[in-house]
């Protein structure tokens, strides 16, 4: 029986001719992240094993991106015990406030993540890194721990969903209406446990920032893993960020999959996820009349370059709705310098737009935007659970980029064609 | 008897011809101000008072600036109560976020405040508009409610100290070192209740920016008001700025002060107040070794385009020390551009600082930058109380922008000097 890709870099990483669907594995890790939130839990773990340290300093990311700059005391508190950690360590992937961004954004951005590897994160979004054709997936502190200790990690090798992509993308669609179509149409268990797999013809048209925004969401179908076969616009990411050495895995030909779905990129349209789950799926035709309160383009999901550009577009030279607060977040500092030198910054305050520091903030109600109570929001982040970005009775609304700014010009749910773009 | 420059301000909105230190007026007043933290209370208030809405919907300006964009569900829903008094009474100064910034630096830029005004707001440093040659103090939250029904309020008339400023700052001493200077000789209630009345030949060397930091910190050496007299840059920054009548009053040459102080601005050295009180003030050469975690350059003290300029000349092309976050925060949306337009965002990115939106943030341990237990940070801020940026066993210097950013360079309390400026 031949192996999927995840199954071919779990057997590599465990050391195993052959794995299959089910069988408990332990496997070697190429990568531990932890985020301001998480890891304080697992430091607290990793000092009650007595264990001598951490297995590799360089195989550690730290990346406090949650509640920073610090919002309170509380998450102060919780900066430092990475920061005191990471010196104490001498983490090599440490990364302080003017050097952060957030972790799924920065760690491809710095070359830590590369085809071939299996990285575990204490964040649910670690899936994200899938889009370099590695094995990437999100656990809990307790495991972070163990990793950190380690290097390993156990793992119940998943079973696969294949998704056969073809055609290309139509204006101001992007990964951001794929994924949500494909979590719409198999729900937010569909992929319990199981890898997404990308496949074919068309996901040579699909960006790396494409990519990246489908696998950061794979978690929210309940899968294990996303992730896409290496290409040539892969292996020129890596060289363009990297020095890591970089391994292929690919798909046998007889691999097995639970289910097939081809996904046509060309009969696509803006998606968005109405309250309070992903799958509450309906395109920009559908969406009636939402008024809207706030706007945050951003996050892990889409506070990329490509996803900075595509909004600017929209708003260059239209205004920012009257009463509506639109808050842009590019997702890492490089990315922040990158809007200014572009000139995309310059846009959106001149739009009215408000341009944060990087930080998750308002994606899960952290700060830098949470909503009062009955306030609704248009966001490309990634999760539209009661009370994610504030009170139990507010809303959120998942979009892509492009229907985000859209919707801030016209302070409703709006697709870039009601304002005749 | 003569009036002072605050008397004469005082007596022209009560109607009166004369007034005298100590005596109880009633008042005319040009603007009343607000923010997320205190209008909340004041519009509670307001609606015990069953009056039918604003005196002057154009005499009222709402500045959401402390807690925004909104750092949590309690902080939105006060931004929401201030938001909705705003719609339902029409009032042409509210401030969105995106319009925003903080208080004291926007009111002077959007022309809302000109020389001869009388303005209270509920925040102590309305002070700050001084600089103008107006009569602006801070008030609670009760007297903005009745201030905002009926368009006086009650003052009991101050008596002054006079401060004669002669000759000319030398490099890297700023307004603020004057005003930290000033608040260290004559303590933190060396002005209770008092005008401070700048006069004297200097005053021409000291930049508008300088002035308003002066004034804004008037009220850490506890008085009513700092007051400056109208000179050609005066009238010159009106004319850039805002469209209002200004009306030019001038201190009697019999006016009664009852203590003048010369302030030779020549012999001023960069100067900081150590924990825990703004007369707590040491030059920096008395600074000794004091190693640091976080510098903050923004605030109402310091926010403005001039402090950004001389961060900037002190961070481009250096970096930040390891260890030290660095956060810097200009003050509205306007600067925050022109911060992008004159290159100097830039430099403070690629030096490894972060630059936030404009909000009020640490300065009061707000977010953006709050302090964990035995922290330390060099802040362009106005108060240094204990727990202040944080935890109360955290610690805030008070300085200038450049000492600010020189310690951003070394890692400890540092003037410019020590970095070969």
């Amino acid at each position: 029986m031949g192996m999927t890709m995840t199954q071919k870099i779990l057997a590599a990483h465990a050391g195993l001719e052959e794995v299959m669907a089910g069988q408990l594995i332990e496997a070697d890790l190429d990568l531990v992240l932890g985020n301001d939130v998480t890891s304080p839990v697992a430091i607290n773990e990793l000092k009650k094993m007595n264990t001598n340290g951490v297995f590799d300093k360089d195989k550690i990311a730290l990346v406090p991106d949650h509640f920073t700059p610090n919002k309170d005391i509380k998450s102060a508190e919780l900066a430092k015990c990475v920061r005191e950690f990471a010196y104490a360590n001498d983490i090599t992937n440490y990364f302080e406030v003017g050097e952060v961004g957030i972790e799924h954004a920065l760690l491809p951005e710095k070359g830590l993540v590369v085809a071939g590897d299996t990285i575990i994160g204490a964040d649910s979004h670690t899936c994200t890194y899938g889009a370099l054709g590695a094995f990437s997936t999100g656990v809990g502190s307790t495991d972070m721990a163990a990793g950190m200790a380690t290097g390993k990690a156990w793992f119940k090798v998943p079973s696969a969903i294949k998704f056969e992509i073809i055609n290309q993308l139509p204006k101001w669609v992007s990964g951001k209406d794929v994924i949500l179509h494909i979590i719409g149409m198999i729900g937010v268990d569909g992929a319990l446990y199981k890898s997404m797999e990308f496949a074919g013809d068309g996901i040579k048209n699909l960006t790396m920032d494409d990519r990246f925004t489908i696998c950061n969401m794979a978690i929210e179908a309940g899968a294990k893993n996303g992730i896409f076969p290496v290409d040539e616009q892969t292996i020129e990411y890596m060289k363009d960020h990297s020095t890591k050495e970089y391994k292929i895995f690919e798909a046998d030909e007889d691999a097995e999959y639970e289910a097939v779905y081809t996904i046509d990129l060309s009969r696509l349209r803006p998606t968005v996820a109405f309250p309070h789950l992903p799958d509450n799926t309906r395109t920009i035709d559908e969406a009636g009349d939402i008024k809207i309160d706030q706007v945050v383009i951003g996050s892990c999901t889409n506070g990329r370059i490509s996803d900075m550009r595509v909004a600017a577009k929209i708003l260059e030279g239209r205004k920012v709705a009257k009463g509506v607060r639109v808050i842009v977040i590019p997702a890492t500092q490089l990315i922040y310098l990158q809007c200014i030198e572009e000139g995309l910054t310059q846009i959106f305050i001149k739009a009215g737009a408000v341009v944060s520091t990087p930080t998750c903030g308002p994606c899960l109600g952290g700060h830098m935007g949470v909503l009062a109570k009955g306030e609704r929001a248009v966001a490309t982040t990634n999760r539209n659970f009661i009370g994610r970005m504030g009170d139990t009775e507010s809303e959120v609304y998942l979009a892509s980029p492009a229907v985000a700014a859209a919707s801030a010009v016209t302070g409703k749910l709006s697709g870039p064609e009601e304002i005749g773009l």
